[in-house]
C-alpha cells in the first residue's frame, strides 16, 4: 500500500487542478509525445523525425489584454491559447504542447479558475495541443504566459521573409471582426457570443492552422505572417522581413460588414480603419507566386487577393474613394505597448 | 539596394535591443540547434536525433521573485534564465535554448533593460543556452517568464519518481547559502556580491548542469530534483513522486557557515532552518543505490549523503539537539506562495 503522505498544500492543490482539468487523458498525452507532463521540474517531449521544432511564448496580461470585469474567464482560457498557437499556425506548423505560466491573485483560484481552466482544455482539445507543464504563483493582477511547441516537416516551414517582387497578397477570413466584437462587448453582455460573430471572433479566436498547414505542406505560400498586431502592422513586418514594398487595394480588403450587419464602401467608412489596424483577427497574412491557383475559399474560410508585392520602399494603398489622394503609404497603426 | 523602410517604432525597437545584447553570434546560434530566432512568427529549432526534449518554465516577477530596489538588474537577468536552466540540470539534461517573456514599465526600457540584458547574456553563453524568441509588452511592474528547452539521451532521463526503498540520499554543495545571502542583501549594499559568497549565491545562482548531465549519463541517480524551494519542501516533492518516506540525519547537512563564517552545531542554530526552508539554492537532491560510488566532490562541488529512503510514510528527521525529541516528522516550510 503506498504510504499516505502529509499532503503539501497550496500551490500543489493548484497544479492538481490545473492538471485534472487541462492535462487531459494520458492517451492524448501520448498522441502529442508528451513523455511526462506536470509533476517534475521539466516536462519531456519526444519530437518526431523528419520534423523541426516551433517554439512561440505569448503574454495575456491583465489590463493590458483583457479585462476581468469585461471578459469571461473562459474566453481568457481558449484565447491565451488560441493566440500563441495562431504563430505556429503561420509558420506552416502543428502545436504539439503548451506550457501554462499563471499568476493569480487569492480571488481569482476559484470560480475564476475553475471557468478559465473549462476554455483552456477546450482550446486544447480543438488544437490538439496538449498541457505539458507550467509554472504558477501569486500575484496582485492576473498574468499568463503561454508556450506552444509546434512541429514542421522539415524544409517546409513558411517565414515572413520569403515574398518576391510580384508575388500577389492574400489574406484569410474577414478583417476587423474582432476590433468589432470587442466594441459591441464593451456596450453589451458577453452572453450573446455565441450568436454574434464578432463577439465570437473577439472572444474565442480560431486560429488558421488547417489553412497555414495546407499552403506550407504545398509549398503555396511565400511569406507569412499571422494578422494578431492589425493588417497595417502586420503586413509592414512581412514587407520588411521580405526587403519589399507593397501594393494593397482597399476595395478588395475582406472587410467585416459592421456592427448593424450592413456592407457599406469600406473606403468611406470606419471599417476599413478596423481592417488595418483593430488586430486580434488571428486571420493569414500571405503571398503566393502570380501563377499559384489559390481557391476563393479553403473549407469554408474565404481567402481574397488584396495586394501585390513591389520592389518600391513603401506599402502603399490604393483607395478610390479617399479624401486628398487616391494613393498613400501605409503607416503602421495596429496594436503595439510601446508606441507613445 | 534594399528599400529604406520607414522604421516601425516601440515594440519593434526593443526587440532588436534584445536581440542585439542577447541574441549572441550566428555560430553560437547553429549550435543551440537554432535554424530561425527572433523576428517570425515563431522559432524554428532543430531537435538532435537520439535526444528527447526538455520544456520548463519559471515565472521571475518583480516584488514576487525579486525586488527592484535590491536587486541589481544584471543579477535579475542572469537569474531568470539560470533557475529555469537550474530545472533542466535536475533532470540530467543540458539547456539549448530559450524564450524571453519580457513585461516592462516605460521606466525600466532604458539603463535597467540594458544591465538586464547584460546578465541575461552572460547566463546565457556561460550555460550554452541562446536566446531563441520571445515576447515583450508594457506593464506597471516588471514581470519575466523564461522558458528554457533542453535536451537528454532518450531513456536517461531522471524523474523524481524514480527512487527505491534503501536509496542513498545525496545533496550537492552547501544548502541554506543563498537564503544567508539575501539577509546579507537586506542588510548592505550589493557591490560586494563578487567577493561574498553567500551573496553571489543568491544574486548569481550556478545551476549544477555538469553535475545534472554525469549522474543521468553514467545511470547514478535513480530520482533527482533540484532545491529551488528549500530543502524540506523538495524533499517531500521526491518522496511524493517516488511514493516513499525518508530518514534524515540533520547533523549531516552540509549547512553554509552563516554570515560571520564561523561553523556552529546546525542542530543548535537557526542555519538549519535555513538550510531546510531557505530555498533559492540550485543545489540537486538526488537518490542513488546503496552500492554506488559516489564521489566526495565532483569537479570542486561538495557531494553529501544527508539519509536514505524508507517505505515508511513520512520523512523523518533526526536530530541529535533537538530540545523534545530526537526524532520529528519533516514539514514542507519552504517556499510556497499560495501557502496560507
Amino acid at each position: 500500500m503506498p504510504p499516505n503522505h502529509g499532503r503539501i498544500p497550496g500551490e500543489g492543490d493548484l497544479l492538481r487542478r490545473i492538471e485534472r482539468a487541462a492535462g487531459s487523458r494520458s492517451r492524448s498525452r501520448r498522441d502529442s509525445g508528451i513523455r511526462l507532463g506536470i509533476g517534475d521540474d521539466a516536462a519531456l517531449w519526444k519530437p518526431r523525425a523528419g520534423f523541426e521544432t516551433l517554439l512561440t511564448t505569448d503574454w495575456f496580461l491583465e489590463g493590458t489584454h483583457f479585462l476581468r470585469k469585461l471578459h469571461p474567464p473562459d474566453s481568457v482560457g481558449w484565447k491565451c491559447l488560441a493566440r500563441a498557437a495562431s504563430d505556429v499556425a503561420a509558420m506552416g506548423g502543428e502545436p504539439r504542447c503548451f506550457l501554462l505560466s499563471l499568476a493569480l491573485p487569492e480571488n481569482a483560484t476559484g470560480t475564476w479558475l475553475d471557468e478559465f481552466l473549462r476554455g483552456l482544455a477546450r482550446a486544447a482539445r480543438r488544437l490538439r495541443c496538449q498541457l505539458a507543464g507550467g509554472d504558477t504563483t501569486k500575484k496582485d493582477t492576473i498574468a499568463i504566459n503561454v508556450t506552444v511547441v509546434g512541429e514542421a516537416r522539415s524544409g517546409r516551414v513558411v517565414r515572413r521573409s520569403g515574398a518576391r517582387d510580384g508575388d500577389y497578397i492574400y489574406v484569410s477570413g474577414t478583417l476587423g471582426e474582432a476590433a468589432c466584437g470587442f466594441e459591441l462587448l464593451k456596450r453589451s453582455k458577453p452572453r450573446n457570443a455565441k450568436r454574434n460573430l464578432a463577439l465570437r471572433r473577439h472572444l474565442y479566436p480560431e486560429p488558421r492552422l488547417a489553412l497555414g498547414k495546407w499552403l506550407a505542406e504545398k509549398c503555396i505560400a511565400t511569406a507569412m505572417i499571422d494578422i494578431s498586431d492589425g493588417l497595417s502592422t502586420d503586413m509592414l513586418r512581412l514587407c520588411e522581413a521580405s526587403r519589399l514594398g507593397a501594393l494593397l487595394d482597399a476595395a478588395d480588403f475582406p472587410c467585416h460588414k459592421g456592427p448593424h450587419g450592413r456592407r457599406r464602401s469600406p473606403a468611406s467608412s470606419t471599417l476599413l480603419k478596423m481592417a488595418l489596424n483593430g488586430g486580434d483577427d488571428y486571420e493569414l497574412l500571405f503571398t503566393a507566386p502570380r501563377n499559384a491557383l489559390l481557391p476563393r475559399e479553403f473549407r469554408g474560410l474565404r481567402i481574397s487577393p488584396i495586394g501585390i508585392m513591389t520592389s518600391g520602399p513603401n506599402v502603399v494603398i490604393s483607395e478610390p474613394n479617399a479624401p486628398l489622394s487616391k494613393y498613400y503609404v501605409l503607416t503602421p497603426g495596429g496594436w503595439d505597448p510601446f508606441r507613445k
